[in-house]
């Protein structure tokens, strides 16, 4: 896997709204060192709150890639943005783009790229050189975060551990695997785009073996649960190789994402079912914590929605945004010895 | 999905030995309705048994489609292949390739066919149309087989019971997901091809509502156990959505196939995996029985063997092979009501 040049300038384009920038605005929030600026086309509304930089201002503050990490209807690349995305070529930045419409389709992207000796990354595409997994015990630690549905905050729990984990001095790395997240951790592979034999063998690729002691914190993607997705899970779950999962969920979620009419799993059964699979490839992996959205819920509805949780699952129960993640860090480092200290 | 046009011719190049036609050998064995004969090119030592005919003789005698159903080192097609290849658009039929090598990416075979008003088929190329999957409930009956490991004989078992429900006048087809099953069913998706997103959504088209009263039998792959390609087989779990399972096995096999050192899962577990997973689309999903491969075994061995199955899994335990696949095919029609029968 090849590395996002840093540090990036962020491209919102004309975006009207916060969802359209939310790739953005994930890489502004997990990584502000890696971001010297943002750039906004004619219209824009939105603002990450990083300075404002022309391609030119950007490269001589030191930026290396410009991030086109928008979402537009449809995921093409208008001419505007083309204009731009070859504007930046010339500046001297790399390209890296998020979106379905990929910039090596375009070929005057590619000769701008060609003609600056610069790279593009279509971080949508996983690499060519993807294998099968083999399932063999590697070297290492790795956490996984799982879940009930898809977007319960799978990549923000994550993140959040990663976070309080370095606080800690304790070595721990996120690894990405979608594409927000690959921004965020400059690679990693979009585990939903590999053809599916090579599911699992892209989740060895992304956490190999490693022996200095730290953990893999390995993004999650969908659910065992979903029907439309989850043969990801299961791949991801036995590529993994998982010591530790955190199984993620939404409070009140009214139904499985997309997918009108179809509850949501309990989490015992959840949880059950991805420590059963999670052992094919990892005799020894348990759960050591959940992490909740409980956005719909009041703050004392949500505190007692987790008591009840921690009481049934007997593990840590926590909002990673209103509550934060220590005590899921605190049982995490409990269960495995301290060696992963720095 | 577009149906491969029959009868067909098929092409056994300079094949040395018996492996790598195989694929032509399922469909000679399953389909010989399907066959007109075959085609050696100088070398070949091998033979099906069927007539061998010149391209322009397989025409006068209906032919179709060549049918270029071998396994050759790297899965390339030699000048010679490209050759007969267009030979054969050229006398008037289309061409169907299982080789990982397209024919479509050689440009004098995809003219040839143009000129000829032919089709050409790479059969390990998923359909461009591929939707994400629902779970949402739908009309028909359909049984998938599952099993222990890879190539534990899921193909062969599913075959075996549409062609013993067909001789009962029971309403069957067989549903490809392999490729050996796409030339035999004449259509089909290579379901370990797929982008994984559309695993189980594959499965929903391939295997879409029915209401005629009669069963979609589905091919399975891989093995919920196989940490290559478990997430292939949660996804069509899922897509398949069915009433029924058979778990296929093989005794004494010594490993997980290409995992030396990972034993098979006890058939119990199996099938209780297999079971949970596949009532998150049909709740009411249930086992038939158990397919096994006792070629390894004594005839005595297997019949002990599968009378222990019996009496551990309360399920009717056979060899296809050895001794035909009745008793199972008894158990489906008690399990559900006649009005399959046609």
């Amino acid at each position: 896997m090849k590395t996002i040049p840093s540090p990036y300038l962020l491209y919102l384009g004309d975006a009207k709204d916060d969802l359209s920038v939310k790739t953005s605005r994930g890489v502004a929030t997990w990584r502000p060192a890696l971001c010297v600026g943002e750039h906004s086309a004619e219209g824009c509304e939105v603002s990450l709150g990083l300075p404002q930089l022309s391609f030119t201002d950007a490269v001589d503050k030191g930026a290396k890639t410009l991030i086109i990490g928008i979402a537009n209807a449809g995921g093409s690349m208008s001419p505007q943005i083309i204009k731009h995305a070859i504007d930046a070529l010339n500046a001297g930045m790399n390209l890296a783009s998020g979106l379905h419409d990929r910039l090596s389709d375009h070929l005057e992207i590619v000769a701008a790229a060609k003609n600056n000796g610069l790279q593009i990354f279509d971080i949508r595409q996983p690499p060519n050189n993807l294998v099968v997994g083999n399932g063999r015990p590697r070297a290492g630690r790795r956490l996984l975060t799982v879940g009930t549905d898809c977007s319960v905050g799978k990549m923000y729990t994550t993140l959040a551990l990663e976070k309080e984990l370095k606080n800690r001095g304790v070595n721990a790395n996120f690894r990405a695997t979608g594409q927000t997240g690959i921004l965020i951790a400059q690679s990693g592979i979009p585990i939903d785009a590999v053809i599916a034999d090579f599911i699992s063998g892209s989740v060895e690729m992304i956490s190999p073996a490693r022996d200095d002691g730290g953990w893999d914190l390995i993004e999650g993607q969908g659910s065992l649960f979903h029907p439309s997705y989850a043969g990801v899970s299961l791949g991801l779950l036995h590529g993994a190789q998982p010591d530790a999962l955190i199984l993620c969920h939404e409070f009140d979620r009214p139904h499985m994402r997309g997918i009108p009419g179809r509850p949501l799993p309990d989490l015992a059964t959840c949880l059950k079912s991805n420590l059963e699979a999670a052992r094919v490839t990892n005799p020894d992996a348990i759960a050591v914590g959940v992490c909740v959205n409980s956005s719909r819920l009041s703050p004392e509805q949500a505190k007692s929605a987790c008591a009840e949780i921690e009481r049934e699952l007997g593990l840590p129960c926590q909002d990673p945004i209103a509550m934060g993640i220590n005590r899921i860090a605190d049982r995490l480092l409990e269960c495995f010895d301290k060696s992963a200290a720095a």
